[in-house]
């Protein structure tokens, strides 16, 4: 079996690998080329797809994602089911889960303003400033982010409310809604925190009418992917000065062009896809890749296989 | 019995205070004189005291704070301990303590920085993020708002270590440890968060020898008060580059002058002594400064009494 990484783990680590049976390549991820998976069985990657043809998975076994999201594999490539896709599903909930809690208090306290502020050595204190307290969270997603999310956030006393596709109920929320609800929860939230993978079914499902149907003054956080929120629907209500707050990680096409006025909404906080980042993140991955490629070998069932037809 | 307020808490709560049996009177803080507490038995304030001379006390039997700190009344006035003073012991301690978490995640995030980049309209993955999961939160004084911020930090997994007087235990602490081991046990701590009265014995009390012992790459918070930190021996070891993030939302001298150093470092976060506001603010203290009115009329044990002599 030969497997090829596209991160540079260490050669203590890719001894290891090799120890398992593997013979062992990497090679960095924008350099990875058609010729360099001839031959190859297992791809331990985030995301060459886009610089490789069709043909380039000819004798692909597995492909070990490092993200959680698979959004970014070519449906084409996977739909026939030959090649088992892994994705790294509780590697980043833990810190993203963090930054949640962390943007809920930044918008509750202003602080992006109040760091304005210093930039001008104006010491001005402001009466706007609220408690997190007996407010209504609204999770729209209740997978492993957001619980470990609603866990953090049980002892500041607050209202956490969650929706997914049936209205299944789900340990740490008060309350969980249908997906069709959407637009009802939606009007009655402090705060919207978007937590759905993307997936054909989720793509814009943040619309014009859900933006429409959320309070003036809530605050607006997406740490998934861009595409989950029709990005011009976004752009409208927050041109008319919508949100105390709209923390998006998250764009539809990243990086963030310069000429986006994303960047400029006073509203607006804008992060390049960092929430996620950790000095953990590569210990964490490591464990599931490393269980992966023994399965591999071994022929057991895998770890985190993602289902492709629902698209995480 | 005649009650003086410095903030106008509107006709209707004064209707109520009225019917208890009291005169009342209302006079905005800034425009109070001596004259005004001529036949004053209760002041409802929070620092009219920089106006005021030695004389105007005389008829004062009480003092309701509006504060948790009672720093500003000049010792001389309720030393002989005459006139019986309250403060407003919990009433700040949610939101101080939300502030605390928010200025946690916001030094292991660098989100200071993120803001900064999206100013400059810069898409530029940061890769030195932290976890809080698995770091060591040191709080200097265990008191309510330390307990109200370990509460809310429990689900984060970090690990809350106090320090007090005595070492005294207290829930929430994995340990609490005494005064005397202060430096020692600054040496180990991810994090310091401040959070002890101004009195007499913590003038100061984080002095050069005490940031010296923290670790360089450490988060230094302090919600309490300016007075509790050395603070040109503070401003020499930011110019010197200590520490990830340096939250002050107090400073020795309020409002903070506009050519203080402090402003303008990268690592240090200035925000206006605004850590306790929040839209409760004036519920939760009318509900302690109602009690202690029915409470003096009644001839009972008052709510909150301060210590004059420690402090607090």
């Amino acid at each position: 079996m030969k497997v090829l990484f596209t991160y540079d783990y260490g050669a203590a680590v890719f001894q290891q690998v090799a120890d398992l049976g593997y013979d062992v390549v990497y090679k960095p991820e924008k350099q990875l080329t058609d010729a360099d998976l001839v031959g190859v069985d297992v791809l331990a990657c985030y995301d060459p797809f886009k610089q490789l043809s069709a043909a380039a998975y000819r004798d692909l076994s597995h492909i070990i994602l490092s993200s959680t999201g698979i959004n970014q594999i070519p449906k084409s490539i996977v739909d026939a089911g030959r090649i088992a896709v892994t994705h790294n599903r509780y590697g980043y909930a833990v810190p993203i889960a963090e930054w949640i809690v962390m943007m809920l208090l930044v918008g509750h306290k202003q602080l992006k303003g109040l760091i304005e502020q210093q930039q001008q050595k104006n010491w001005h204190m402001r009466s706007d400033l609220l408690e997190l307290s007996k407010r209504r969270i609204v999770f729209l997603g209740t997978g492993n982010i957001a619980a470990q999310a609603v866990k953090r956030l049980a002892p500041f006393e607050v209202e956490l409310v969650g929706i997914n596709r049936s209205g299944r109920p789900v340990d740490g929320y008060q309350k969980v809604y249908p997906l069709a609800d959407m637009k009802a929860v939606l009007a009655t939230a402090d705060a919207l925190v978007v937590c759905l993978p993307q997936t054909a079914e989720t793509l814009n499902l943040v619309d014009g009418a859900a933006l429409a149907a959320l309070q003036d003054d809530a605050i607006f956080i997406n740490i998934s992917r861009g595409a989950v929120v029709d990005e011009a629907a976004l752009i409208e209500v927050l041109r008319a000065g919508k949100f105390r707050l709209c923390a998006l990680d998250v764009v539809k096409r990243e990086p963030l062009a310069a000429d986006s006025s994303l960047w400029q909404f006073e509203q607006v906080l804008i992060t390049p896809h960092n929430s996620w980042l950790s000095a953990q993140r590569n210990s964490r991955r490591l464990v599931y890749i490393m269980e992966n490629l023994k399965r591999i070998i071994a022929g057991q069932a895998l770890l985190y296989q993602a289902d492709i037809k629902r698209g995480y």
